[in-house]
């Protein structure tokens, strides 16, 4: 597109950010007009893009990380004719596709959810990531950014992330319109701090006026060469540019205008071609990007074996399976943040170098990786201490709301990791991920479950938890069985239980306990692993509790609140009959070994026992 | 303390951190041995710290960032007399108050816990603002950090709060020992990078070799100089500095030296003189630090009446309530991540500029400064949307762990908010918040119960969560009317009831509409108001089932697990005659308005009365 063509495109752009957002009556057309001529040029002359096929492997991603400047991205939808004027006017409406902020599930040209500010740039890296060293076909990532979100820190270890691993396939466009939600940004329009700071971290920085075509133009021409690093444009821009009664004004975020304003400001703006329909498959200018990665020689996998009886820490085993399972299933990828040696994901390194990408201590970026990276269509696995994981609570909701689709491995979960203490206990891990959205929660106890859950992990379509243990425990399955998620299984009855222990994990191991002393005084337990948290095993929990006069004693190591025993209590929330009983950890661990801790927070073998003695005694 | 005797403090700290390690058989001697010289220097010649009086105000703060280095605080505790060597080596043994990573319950002079890394620093600026601009006696606050942990974002947060507020009252160390738990940093030794980086974000800096006893001599003196830009030293340091087995190497870290190791390592540090004991009350070069913060006047505040019947939205009562509780509790400090206007934290800040902060967009960090605000004294209030609070869970977690005691209020809970869609409707955020040790979560429904659960907030020890609504509701309840936590409102009731139905926030006003409409079809039900969801009032929840032939029902605006229905769940676990159905949040939610969204989730008054008619004729 000429000069000429690309200010008409731009003011076409202006004109369906604010007209939809006034039709809508509400949203943020403000923000969008800031970047209105940033993405004019970008799609004008450089997007390579086929809107008919979004799942084309050669397509650029482009990223609205100021996700609530999404009209301006469904006017970029309208102006090359991927939908309709009617359409776009639908905008925040019910039943419509275009929502507040952009969403995956509504719009096949929306790769994730954006809206949670500062999770773009992580996203991107993934996507980069992808294509820079695992796709045959390449493509760019481009991320629009607000300045605003830049003071989120997971922008600054995607930033750091990204030059790492040389993403110069990778192009963030920071639209530095100065004004926040509520005041100005911490430094407004000195876009010297933002060059500073990107170019810290080792990417190539270029500041213009954004509002230039002419040196948008160039800067996109020269973020398409590839220097092995990635590439920052800095654009200075007034929020709401070119409607003089919003214009680099405070108190006007997030505010439509009034009907009568956008009469106002459609005059200021002048006629609109609305003839105009942009091809966005360009292709000039692009240098080939190259795969340079440095990698060590993959060491050759070993048979595990895992006999009943024997014992191995769960988290020592999720590495070697996934290092067996990354040999037939090419598009496994692994992450870690900076804890592989404790995952075991350094098993999957050390088999497919090739395919594991070390994150550091950056819990925030490597989940938003793990987004990018299974958006490309890897499998993807992304592990930290389940403590850490917390982190990442905000980055795996956005997740969850993109119809994301890879698995979390949290190890080193609950008290019974003993001597590093608290802050190292992954207490909460259950209830955080019970809660996300379409989650799957797996706890396995053994090495032979943890070793069947992972496939089911890699099937389940969302995001699949799997919490490990730090402990050897037990192997007390055969490997021919199987662990359906949704499953559980019953591993002590008879015809006269007094008492169902439901546990799973290292708790299962001490209800196992529990039941052989309990036997000895002649009162008889069931006890079930319920390795399957979410979804759970509605209609075994239920039989297996009629069997066992109606009574249930949840045993967790994890908080009282929105573990396990939450989980079972809405099995049989409906069920007037059944009685449960939670064990779970109340106060604060103390100092000590795994079995110590586990005595203190009375979710062990004594503390089951003693409890089951008291409700058969009533 | 001359260099001699500071080398001898240097050679006592290493002895301390091995031997007690070796004793433990576990913990993280490698990464004290790095810092020993710079915390040798610092609490040689520069630390001002009553070790008898840890609650002095004029007392520096030393935070630990690197929370495994715990040894070697525990060894400057020695060095200091504040423990003896025989309680040093109970090091990580179960009693002792010597946990593997460093805990306030248990120890005076520790302030908030560690070992979730990159936290540390946000803390500091917390007390540092305290320290500058809001207290008498002033203090200086040191962090120091590893190299690996500055990849947390969180880190950078920090950094940019800390040089916006000019908080020259603080002094990073940040001991580039190069080597991370499973690899080498991403940067290695290359402390130029990390120099780049702090003064990008506006920090003084000054790099030095961590073992040249007068380089660090020199910088401390230079950090001591109150410039209007906080200070970090970048200490070029060795992992296992002193001990020729394990300095510089790969694979040496969380390893313990054996005992034969150990004995080499010993006679290669050469004889201790343990009758060494470190007076810390340092007092020289401290130039006195200076309030500069421009403020706009307060406003004065306004009388705010709620009479029953007419609507306001309770985010909009946080802010006035807040604000006139300020002007009776100066200790009152409000900081907010750059939604002020949204969650009316803004208003507080109307009318006390002093003691507001605003924290921009990142979370993670306010909730941070709100734990290091807290511990000098300040009772905090730090507010966002719901949604975005779960950016900072892992903060959350470890303020519990810290003991912290300060109040979260998370705006724009629900799909009620409508067209700004998913990313920003608050759907965990009661689920993550049941799940912090030692919480307390109350959701209020009209403007009256909120105004008055924040003094109880207030009055709480540990972290209380208020969640609050974006649409306006009706006051339902009189000025008079009394909230302690822990208790609920039973609002409509008859001797006929058949169903409790249990609500809270937007649904409750659901619950009260469904109501009319059942008692016009001849259904009576109980409505009561759960306000107070951790605690729960278990007693009253209890009486009003009983009155209502043992049915409850929950309705929440909120994501299915871990919510209002698993708290009602678990007061009723061990009643066997009791049912719960609960109503929540199931699938994502599209677009519209926050009333078309509670249609959609099936949580509105129409969905309540159908579910309560099924109930009723079965």
């Amino acid at each position: 597109m000429k000069k000429e063509e690309l200010l008409e495109l731009a003011r076409l752009l202006r004109y369906y950010s604010l007209t939809s957002t006034t039709e809508a009556g509400s949203g943020h057309p403000t923000t969008c007009l800031s970047a209105a001529d940033l993405m004019a040029v970008f799609m004008g002359k450089y997007y390579h893009y086929d809107f008919k096929k979004p799942d084309k492997n050669s397509n650029d991603r482009l990223i609205f990380s100021k996700g609530h400047a999404a009209p301006l991205l469904y006017a970029m939808y309208t102006a090359a004719g991927a939908i309709d004027e009617k359409e776009l006017m639908t905008l925040r409406k019910h039943e419509s596709r275009l929502a507040g902020h952009p969403v995956p599930d509504l719009l096949p040209w929306v790769d994730v959810a954006t809206g949670s500010l500062g999770q773009g740039l992580s996203v991107g890296v993934g996507m980069a990531l992808a294509g820079k060293y695992l796709d045959e076909e390449q493509h760019r990532v481009f991320v629009l950014m607000g300045d605003s979100e830049v003071a989120e820190g997971s922008v600054w270890e995607a930033a750091a992330s990204a030059a790492h691993y040389k993403l110069d396939n990778m192009v963030g466009i920071l639209d530095v319109n100065r004004l926040g939600q509520s005041q100005e940004t911490m430094y407004g329009h000195d876009v010297k701090v933002y060059e500073k700071r990107f170019k810290a971290f080792g990417w190539q920085t270029v500041v213009i006026d954004g509002h230039n075509l002419e040196e948008i133009d160039a800067v996109f021409e020269a973020a398409m060469q590839n220097t092995g690093k990635p590439f920052v444009i800095i654009a200075k821009t007034l929020k709401g540019k070119g409607v003089s009664s919003v214009e680099n004004l405070d108190n006007k975020h997030g505010k439509p205008l009034s009907k009568d304003e956008l009469k106002e400001a459609l005059a200021e703006l002048g006629e609109v071609d609305k003839k105009i329909k942009v091809d966005t498959k360009h292709t000039i200018d692009r240098a080939k990007i190259t795969h340079d990665r440095k990698l060590p020689k993959a060491v050759e996998g070993e048979k595990k074996e895992y006999p009943v009886g024997e014992t191995f820490a769960t988290r020592a085993v999720y590495g070697p399976t996934l290092a067996r399972l990354g040999h037939k299933d090419k598009d496994i990828v692994a992450i870690d943040g900076e804890t592989k040696n404790s995952t075991y994901a350094e098993k999957f390194m050390l088999e497919h170098p090739d395919r594991f990408f070390e994150m550091y201590i950056a819990e925030q970026n490597m989940l938003g990786v793990a987004l990018g990276l299974s958006k490309r269509g890897k499998t993807v696995f992304a592990s930290s201490f389940a403590a850490f994981l917390t982190r990442g609570y905000d980055q795996i909701r956005m997740a969850a709301a993109s119809s994301g689709n890879f698995s979390i491995v949290g190890s080193h979960a609950g008290v019974s990791i003993g001597e590093d203490g608290a802050s190292q206990m992954g207490l909460e891990d259950l209830a955080m991920m019970r809660a996300v959205h379409g989650s799957a929660v797996v706890y396995p106890s053994d090495a032979i479950s943890t070793d069947k859950l992972i496939p089911e992990m890699i099937h389940y379509d969302g995001l699949a938890y799997m919490r490990t243990s730090r402990p050897a425990t037990e192997v007390l399955y055969d490997d021919g069985e199987k662990f359906p998620l949704g499953g559980s299984k019953v591993l002590r009855k008879s015809n006269e239980d007094q008492v169902c222990i439901m546990a799973c994990g290292v708790t299962l191991h001490e209800a196992l306990k529990a039941y052989e002393a309990l036997s000895k005084q002649g009162i008889l337990v069931r006890v079930v692993d319920v390795y399957s948290i979410k979804p759970i095993d509605i209609n075994g929990l239920h039989a297996a509790v009629r069997a066992s006069q109606n009574k249930v004693v949840t045993v967790e190591d994890h908080w009282w609140d929105g573990g396990l025993g939450d989980a079972v209590l809405n099995v049989f929330a409906g069920d007037a009959t059944v009685t449960v009983e939670k064990m779970a950890v109340v106060n604060l661990p103390t100092v000590g070994t795994g079995a110590e801790m586990m005595r203190e927070a009375e979710i062990d073998a004594e503390a089951i026992v003693q409890r089951i003695q008291e409700i058969v005694s009533h």
